[in-house]
């Protein structure tokens, strides 16, 4: 087991500038590509990363510290952003996502002493009894997933463009 | 085929601020983790990615310019920057990588114009006869597999920890 709360906090820290980085300023054929039907824009990424800060993440957290293993925790609706989410530029997506971010970082940092909490458990509506710093760890993976998703669609519209390159360029195969 | 000099140049100048917000100031712990045995760590991603700027990109558009398909390019070793990176912190990397492609942008906007140069082809010492628009979309597919990479190798690090979840976590499969 590698978790550590500060340096799982580095990565959470971290991911929204990452993506700001990368997508403010980039041209809409950029934002609005995707790997084909039934699949995610970057826009719409950043969108379901938005979702997760609100109805996922903190708020399992809170019912494992409140409820424990009283009763699952409510279906997070994995496609729920493509039918409810705004329509507002890129440049406010990322500012959205650095916002809800930053706050439960710091309720993150106020509700869980790593020393006493880590430990608790919950109740998954799929995978059954789950401990927190699962939660936690999840929760990084997820933006790691992301990432990987965003560059993954970004690069898939050049495929054709790379010619013999695409040998070489794994990501393209995927 | 969706290759446009601008748009290419838009994700080249932001790849290394990306990852400059994403690695800078992480945990070592971060930083030189990688997926086992002859595979790369973030800090050594970043080290191919500058060798690429040196060496890779912009001397192989340069040759194309000057020599078109009168001899193969010099091969690029893949591997080289494992036995040569300097023994430097990851801040002096990312400010390495920033310089380097500043640099290239800039070389890239000077030497090319698009109207002009994008069907001028070299010989590839593998592929054989390649064009420049080639080049240059493989270019910027190859940032997008080393940062894929990247939050590929950090993902994996909490692979164990993240229990029932990974099979949600399609990034630690891989």
């Amino acid at each position: 087991m590698n978790f550590d709360m500060g340096e799982a906090a580095e990565v959470l820290q971290r991911t929204p500038y990452s993506l700001k980085a990368l997508l403010s300023g980039l041209s809409e054929s950029w934002l609005h590509c995707n790997e084909g039907e039934g699949t995610w824009t970057a826009a719409e990424v950043i969108d379901h990363l938005i979702e997760s800060e609100r109805t996922n993440w903190i708020p399992r957290l809170e019912m494992i510290l409140r409820e424990g293993e009283k009763r699952p925790f409510p279906i997070f609706d994995r496609f729920t952003h493509l039918q409810h989410a705004p329509d507002v530029s890129m440049d406010q997506k990322l500012k959205d996502f650095i916002r809800f971010r930053t706050e439960n970082i710091a309720k993150l940092k106020q509700l869980i002493d790593p020393a006493l909490h880590l430990e608790l458990t919950g109740v998954h509506p799929a995978f059954g009894v789950v401990k927190l710093r699962e939660l936690l760890s999840a929760w990084v993976v997820h933006d790691f997933t992301h990432m990987a998703q965003i560059v993954r669609v970004m690069a898939k519209r050049y495929t054709e463009d790379t010619g013999p390159w695409i040998e070489y360029l794994s990501i393209l195969k995927k």
